[in-house]
């Protein structure tokens, strides 16, 4: 469907920060395209939710570490459905804490597939289209690991790494053009039933204590202010954690 | 005059960041007490531009290099206005590039007495209200010069330096109470009348470019988003620049 | 050859910082191993100049972005030559600056390859070897870009802060099991006829000023402190460069 | 006395740190000018330490909070003893963790006074000295609270945070008039009798494991190697930790 409404894309749209942010951008106007890895079933209700509630979103699977998959999603979105003024990279490559010898070559470099090359995809066939608007919003979550690397993250933190200086030569080279380039460093985790709850069973509500875990619509509501922002008060970088936890810089 | 709005106080309360933002929070439903060190007139103006568009301000001038002053102002206000749920340090310390043969021991001083020392002096007097209530925001306007030291900034960068650090032990001892503390650096020129505009002369038009320079009503609209973050999802440092600018860790 | 002196191998010797640093550990009492990609014979002189000085070098051409290359080197030096005490990995990615349209999937994926995975791939060959000894260092050589993302510097940047993040990593899991591992910030243009003479041609020596490069005789000296450290005072990053230049985070 | 070797000065001149960098730098051909706060005694023993080996060395008592003892000194010594080559800021400000509401006012600007203001003066009194002679260097100790503010650590993250930024600004001004301005974060515990020692009693020799904390003569003989390189290479920033220490930016 072409949409009369600007077009928000985000990639890795799942039920956490991706799916609250689409629903958020939905609501404030935007056509949400959400699309994600697997799980045809759950995108649909994201996408019926939205949906239902008069607002306007399209979803797709794809597999982000496939060669030619983010760049077609791009053409297609801009060619059949409208020009994305905001994109959300939203793919993490989190593995949990393996030491040097358990990580393989295969899993190194698929964090960097992951989350350094596949933002750089994204930037790339996203850019023009952008700067032929003079116009348009980047957002990419990030996490800790690409401020500080702890011991067992070897290929999280080397991806985020990656995408972090990736960002700040995305933001050098077209913020000028009048692209805002925005790396959201999420320092805590995030309340998703998909990734955390599964990974918590029982254990999930008394993690999250009191607010104790970041809700991914307050996450959503930062990122609607970055694209919101007019461009001559722009951030490129901003922290988010929940009241109770240490940030990365502090002793636990 | 005691309120039923919860009340929001700007100190350093001129034509820029700190006016517009006082501004802003009494459009969002505040009362906003401004303070400022001299220009009874000019105060006068700001807090009456509130006034007459129907929202609740007050002014007081203080001389924050003294002793006492901030302290008793956050006394009277609590007694006398109402609970400060959100407060704004935002004096500077910029003198400008000087050799370090040309910095005196005064104006070393001066800077540390206005830029560390003073939101020292807030956060002691202030803290103890928002425990008390288990809520409040403390923002604090800060600069480039925190972040790095470049020639001729001996006394702003190392006043700013350690603007920082307080800004983290502050966070680090009362996040966990409920209260947010936040350091935004604004990385670039603002759009001041006061300052900007006096000390360019003809010049600023040229100079303010399209959005070239910090528009201060779009760095209060980012104090009221991080004043309203739900605690689940809170910022605690965040950059702001035109798109024009080169932020401070890329060459010029 | 066997060896009786404990092994220093340089992965990346070329004729400036990798062969500065050979020679000097094997002035100090180490065989040093010398590794490059292609010209064979710019390799032997700088064995030879080793050898012929009375000191202990060999030299062996590997492409570390091909597999087991770096891997099989480190087994056969532990096999055949010694037990490697000191490593240093030299290899750079750097490909000039480059809008996002100008760099390719393959530029973007071999800085990685280079930058970011060929240490990754050291560190795992080597670390085994070195923990089963309880000591050992592991120097990087790395550049600004692994601070900061300038425009053009997509590639470089990326694979360059990657790399920073995994010398924390395997900092964070190997220094307490002995291993020293050391993050260099080479930031500044190193005196180097290969890559920085060829680049300048007739204007190098104006370029260099006076001390206006780094000189890679030096940055070995400082390799050799870090090498040196006793364990009770390591130093994990620290940054070198000329006198006259300014440094990344300053204004030019 | 007037020495015809070069002057090292160490204001802060303890039996940790200090006195191990002036025994270094006596051992290595200066002549060390050793000054603290009190303690003439142990001052002397420090003194009689390094010339009962036969190097040259001196003792002075000064209070670096006290208006132009900093001055004076380095007046006194450039006109008695001879051109400083080499000075070293040695005084910190750490007073132990307390909460905001039990940090004083006279606490907090001591932190600033020593922490910041002290070597503030220390190199206006020095630079006018090096830059007529074109050379010398200024290493500066400094602490993990310099780069992140800790609860509890309002005074000392303050003080320390404007130290790390006046280095900064120090640099960028001197470092192309030939001065060599280093920061050392010394990250980890320092085995010194005087403080550590007297502090924890029975348990010092325990909390010291295996070269678990750090030797101030391991810390001077990189204090050594700064103060030596040549100016084509120089460092401005560098860390220092025991081998089993968590660095500051991992989590415990």
């Amino acid at each position: 469907m072409v949409t009369r409404k600007p077009v928000f894309l985000v990639i890795g749209a799942g039920a956490g920060i991706g799916g609250h942010a689409a629903q958020r951008f939905a609501v404030g106007g935007y056509h949400a395209v959400l699309a994600r890895r697997s799980d045809a079933e759950g995108l649909q209700k994201l996408v019926d939710a939205i949906t239902e509630a008069g607002d306007e979103a399209s979803g797709r699977l794809l597999d982000a570490s496939l060669p030619d998959t983010i760049e077609e999603l791009v053409e297609e979105v801009e060619r059949d459905i409208g020009p994305i003024e905001v994109a959300l990279f939203n793919l993490g490559a989190q593995i949990g804490n393996r030491s040097l010898a358990d990580t393989s070559d295969r899993m190194f470099e698929l964090g960097w597939r992951l989350a350094t090359y596949a933002p750089f995809r994204l930037a790339r066939a996203l850019m023009p289209h952008m700067v032929s608007r003079e116009k348009g919003t980047l957002i990419v979550t990030s996490a800790t690991a690409a401020m500080r690397g702890n011991a067992g993250q070897h290929s999280h933190a080397a991806a985020m790494g990656g995408r972090r200086m990736l960002c700040q030569t995305l933001n050098a080279e077209f913020a000028p053009q009048g692209i805002h380039i925005s790396h959201v460093v999420i320092d805590g985790a995030v309340n998703a039933p998909d990734t955390l709850g599964k990974m918590l069973g029982d254990k999930f509500e008394a993690f999250k204590g009191e607010d104790g875990v970041l809700d991914p619509a307050a996450v959503a509501e930062t990122y609607w202010h970055l694209a919101h922002q007019p461009r001559s008060a722009w951030t490129h970088e901003v922290d988010l954690r929940p009241w109770t936890d240490v940030p990365w810089w502090n002793d636990n």
